[in-house]
């Protein structure tokens, strides 16, 4: 597996903030290192950023000939279903295995985490920020797939990854999650970045579907819409600054994440 | 010809500077569109940027199978030699046909014009500012090839596109350029930002050269040398923001430009 990270250089002292960036369909992790421009507002606020790819990659990893479903596409969720189950375990990857990697390598050490992503990524930043709330302080995304067991794109991946079961669906999906969640994590607010002229704004991504959701459970949801963008990279490239001081205004005072 | 034009939405205002980027060898328009990181301080400093292709393009332009010469690889100069001649005009193009074509069309009406560019295209905006007192209000560059007469790209090029003349060479030479130039070009900062890891500096980029060149004459040279930094878009999306804040403000107060 290939991964980016960007570690800041701070006169020795260490990043604040290890923020995992989870990119959309058929990237990989060089998508946002050359086009996301989130380099120097890592700088100005101490951030590390973790970029994983979006999927396992290789020869023996089973695949597809689709844009949006095997490698380049892998949701980051647990596979169950055959043939992915073997490689398709990106949740893992992403929220244990990859962090430790470069901790362990000493390549950075940072007191917090917390994770972002877009379109495909912003729906694992969502699922993942929920499911394992010990171990993101906070979550934002940029035009996210926040209702998958809905939308096309999501029902073909979940339908593939996991099966059939509507209970497995609903354990990925943010809408169910945000409603299931408790605790801190009701009163953290989440920010979602979303472009007005995006192509798959209507048939994809439904954020109001987020909101009620978010609203029906109390979560203070900072949804901003953008007149004129649309699902690019211009648009992630527009809004990456302000994400990355979003995330670092917002540290805990008592860090408690742990893997 | 295509060419990139970002054109930033401050209200109903003009933008007050547009900025020429002259890219690198082996770029197209595309590459600082999609890697320069340049907008949000295009916004924020009211600047218009142009990006224009490195060269002729299409079937019946000539070409040669080298990164350095031909579609690709213009030097932004006036071709004198047979095959170039027809095509390789980028002088004419970058310097009216393509800022009159933007205004014509109404995209784009600053007061103010300036131009920067990148390794070939930081050559190119040297070149194209010394040659074109009247265009340019200012020149600033990114790890530009300053000395081409006594380097392989610029000796290579000036040969196939200009024959053996050694005064056409230093026509297009910023290092003779600088030690030509009169009036107010004499006391006119110019801003060179240089990555020192990068791995053509020592062979055909030579700043050094270009700053006895400026010390001689007495122009104010500010050349930044940063460690660290090698000769990619990530060393130019690293400066863009700063040399969009250098030119927009170091505009005049009497607008003096023509075409």
């Amino acid at each position: 597996m290939r991964f980016g990270l960007f570690v800041p250089d701070l006169n020795g002292r260490d990043a604040t903030l290890l923020l995992t960036y989870l990119s959309g369909l058929t990237c990989t992790y060089e998508n946002v290192m050359t086009k996301g421009g989130a380099f120097a507002a890592c700088v100005e606020h101490g951030v590390a950023l973790l970029m994983p790819d979006t999927s396992p990659r290789g020869e023996q990893v089973a695949d597809v000939d689709q844009y949006d479903l095997g490698q380049g596409a892998s949701f980051y969720l647990s596979a169950t279903q055959e043939p992915w189950r073997a490689h398709y375990q990106m949740e893992r990857y992403v929220v244990a295995e990859l962090p430790a990697l470069v901790e362990s390598a000493n390549l950075v050490h940072a007191r917090h985490r917390s994770i972002m992503g877009h379109s495909m990524g912003g729906l694992g930043a969502l699922h993942l920020y929920f499911r394992h709330p010990n171990c993101y302080e906070r979550v934002s995304a940029l035009s996210p797939i926040v209702a998958p067991s809905v939308v096309p794109w999501g029902q073909a991946a979940f339908r593939t990854y996991l099966g059939e079961d509507c209970n497995a669906w609903h354990s990925y999906d943010p809408c169910h999650l945000a409603q299931r969640c408790h605790g801190e994590q009701l009163s953290k607010a989440i920010r979602i970045d979303q472009g007005l002229d995006d192509e798959f704004l209507v048939r994809q991504l439904k954020p109001e579907l987020f909101e009620q959701a978010c609203a029906a459970s109390g979560i203070p949801l900072d949804l901003q819409c953008h007149p004129g963008f649309d699902h690019s990279y211009f648009f992630v490239q527009s809004f990456m600054a302000a994400h990355i001081q979003w995330h670092s205004q917002n540290l805990s005072q008592n860090v408690k994440t742990t893997q």
